[in-house]
């Protein structure tokens, strides 16, 4: 045991972390990526060293901000420092690793420790690793769920019952929630849904209905707000549910790896958490999407229903076309502008309409809609207006301006037209590129980065015809994505001749 | 492109990090863990982004000395940012992890990046899980051997042939190396041999013979010392061979493994690396060791000698008994005076000589020695004093003082005799207890942390007979080493009644 003067250091590592001199780590016999207990009177929490020669002297110990908040520490404190063992969940990694099968014991003292901030990067990739090269069956991805909503905060509601959707994304343009939830709400179900921000793609459905109203709630404000008026759609970010995933996200990444399991794993446990009973999946499938067979895609159907069985949540899920963006609108504020207009029964693209019904039709049927009617239903609902007033409910329940129209959402001060330098016929959508662009005009943070598809796939367009238009609130983001909009060329023009053989002109 | 403010920032991270501000991070699209350029002036730097709320404002970005040493950053120097890709190494990691066979273009992009410190904590541990959950075949290791040494520095030297030894460790008390050096350059062959400090063990060879010498010698002083007298013990740490092979462990450490392919890379490429044509591998086998069969012992011993074949190094390799110390002495101190005690032809015990002596004469074999007659060449030069003027010629080389004999060895003020409970016969020596004690005593840091065996498996004691001795120079750590000894028992005495059923007494 050792005496530490503290000295606050705000960093914010994904793990507990504390700065040792490089001297007094040598003395200790630790080195980068030991662990230690750091104590300040009664209260204790382990932290991994990293070593400096400079930042702190010897004697000194620098603290970074979330251990200091641990054990309150303050500038000068005392605090006594012992080495300590890992945890034995690093243990459970290594057996992971080595192509074991984990217990429930395993799986749930590995996801403690990760949501403790317990375990170090380092760590933390093998955990992942480990999963993506080895998997998971199904009854340790049932433990893993559990095992993560546990380490979280869960809403209990007191109405009955309770139901979810749930895109897995990866094509753009998707704001069919802002469709599916004030139908089914309109329709008497209870839908409290939770929504993430855009980690690679061009807006979350929580950056998108933010250009409307307020998406920070809390649990409380969850419940009540779908006990009250049937829905709500929140961002999941704001509110503690399954806060391991995000943890676990940190590792992925960078590796840009997605294991199997831990992607039912992730999806299930935020719905289990926000109580959901019935839910309805969509499982997006095309070349530009996370899954890009319908033999995955079903597989991925088959599991999260075998799963959802395992934890009490009765899933339906819809394989749909991901292979070019849904409606014409990709971008916080056009996305969410093309979501009004559908409401408001102005024209918007057909898929967008086909889709939104489709899934919201499954939820009904899920709430006692006859077999086959529910697809039918929603669109009456759509039609008459009763989804838009539902919708203007939710937004001021949210904080948000009800009376807004789609003509009123600002899109951007700036915008691009991109013209076809052929004629012929739009051959691929690269969703890729679309995201691309749209985030080199700003989105997701600036929300009026954004792009207008004039034309899509199949589409006979002639020579200087325009194909997409871009829009930004800056005029130098606007031009780096016009930029990266040339170099990308996100729709091909087929019938376009890329070379000739011979080259005549020389023959 | 931004432009940002520069903050120094005195921290050893294990990769190029600098510290951006959340909002900056925010509008610029970057998160913890994105990669970004850095630039002043002509010289750039490719950077991980952590995040941090206060430690730097908006405008300012954090450089950690390895950035600002990259890019000569001042105080308020002004540098560009701009956020850039992965390394096309991380596509390779994930390749490995997906369980494909690594081309060698991938293994060179994986292993310059990482001795660049392009990879960041994560995409590493990710690298060695995959390569510990797949393994490398034959190919695969030859690859990454080569790529491990051309990161780094080599000797070449103009004398030939070179000799080498290593031991893959695991075994407390090996200080043979002390003992074979000098014997085989007192025999005319050259070996200029590197070793390593204790990660986790008791100490390497060279904390043990810095007791005697100065180990941090250059390259080129090993060179010129090995050609002018035929042998040399240096630290392989002060010099820059195969680098890689230290930040890999820094992922290895903490997660307790050892990927195969990896520990056949890392011994051989330091080999080649100080020019080794011949090479003998002594490889303990044991229950308290790393190679805890006799089938993986000779498993490695086949794999290091057809790598050797590969990479142009003739590899002999012999499975030693590693079930408890070697000699009696554990600790750089301790053993560093037994070494010179057995070169000096005083009493030390046979299990020292002996290994000593058959290690050293498979390379005096090697060498041009008639086959069967090398230990006993090696047995004469250690015994008519030839080995211990080789030593003092090393000692004196590398700056020590060639006048000093065994006994003159400081080996600590304090010491405590731990003494048998019951009489019997000593059965199991647990190896991880006695160096967990030596630890306790001070070792590594410590030179007089150690620990000498008055007896050893097999050997009958009496109740009340001393086991062995504890040394320190300083009187609170021998408190804690003797405390740990009481508790571990490393010397398990057979005979004695551990449990009676039933308990007669009560009967």
């Amino acid at each position: 045991m050792e005496l530490f003067t503290a000295r606050k250091i705000d960093l914010e590592a994904g793990e507990n972390t504390v700065i040792m001199n490089k001297e007094d780590a040598n003395k200790l016999g630790l080195r980068s990526q030991s662990r230690v207990r750091v104590t300040k009177l009664n209260e204790s929490v382990t932290a991994i060293v990293e070593i400096s020669e400079t930042l702190v002297k010897s004697g000194e110990i620098g603290v970074l901000h979330r251990v200091s908040g641990k054990v309150d520490a303050e500038e000068g404190d005392e605090l006594t420092v012992v080495s300590t063992g890992k945890p034995e969940s690093v243990e459970h990694i290594r057996e992971k690793l080595e192509g074991k099968e984990l217990s429930e014991h395993a799986i749930r003292e590995i996801i403690t420790d990760i949501s403790d901030r317990k375990l170090s990067d380092i760590e933390l990739s093998a955990y992942v690793s480990g999963v993506y090269a080895h998997g998971m069956n199904l009854r340790e991805i049932k433990d893993l769920t559990m095992a993560m909503i546990e380490t979280g905060d869960t809403i209990e509601f007191d109405k009955h019952p309770v139901f979810d959707h749930h895109s897995i994304g990866g094509v753009p343009g998707n704001k069919i929630t802002l469709l599916i939830v004030p139908i089914v709400a309109a329709a008497g179900l209870m839908i409290p849904k939770t929504s993430s921000r855009a980690i690679s793609s061009a807006g979350g459905t929580a950056d998108i209905f933010e250009v409307l109203a307020n998406v920070d709630l809390s649990l409380a404000e969850i419940k009540s707000i779908a006990e009250e008026i049937g829905g709500t759609i929140a961002w999941g970010g704001a509110v503690n549910l399954a806060p391991s995933d995000d943890l676990i996200i940190r590792a992925e990444y960078p590796l840009r790896i997605d294991p199997y399991a831990q992607v039912l794993a992730s999806v299930l446990s935020k719905k289990k958490a926000t109580g959901a009973e019935y839910l309805v999946m969509d499982i997006p499938v095309g070349p530009h999407t996370k899954v890009v067979s319908m033999e995955k895609g079903r597989k991925y159907a088959r599991d999260f229903m075998a799963l959802g069985e395992e934890i009490g949540i009765n899933v339906r899920c819809a394989l749909s076309y991901g292979g070019q963006p849904i409606g014409e609108a990709v971008g916080p504020a056009v996305e969410a502008r093309e979501a009004l207009a559908a409401l408001e029964g102005k024209y918007v693209p057909n898929s967008l309409i086909e889709k939104s019904t489709e899934l919201a039709g499954m939820i009904l049927e899920q709430g006692g809609a006859p077999q086959g009617k529910g697809k039918e239903e929603a669109k009456d609902i759509l039609k008459d207006g009763r989804a838009l007033e539902k919708m203007k409910e939710i937004i001021e329940y949210q904080g948000g301006d009800p009376s807004i129209t789609s003509d009123q959402v600002d899109i951007g001060k700036y915008s691009h037209e991109i013209r076809s330098v052929e004629d012929g016929y739009i051959g691929e959508v690269n969703n890729h590129g679309i995201i691309g662009i749209v985030r080199a005009a700003g989105a997701p943070y600036h929300k009026c980065g954004g792009l207008i598809l004039n034309n899509k796939r199949g589409d006979k367009v002639e020579r200087d015809e325009v194909l997409f238009t871009i829009y930004s609130e800056n005029k130098n983001r606007l031009k780096e994505a016009v930029k990266l909009a040339k170099h990308l060329n996100p729709l091909s023009i087929e019938g376009m001749i890329l070379e000739k053989h011979p080259d005549y002109k020389t023959v």
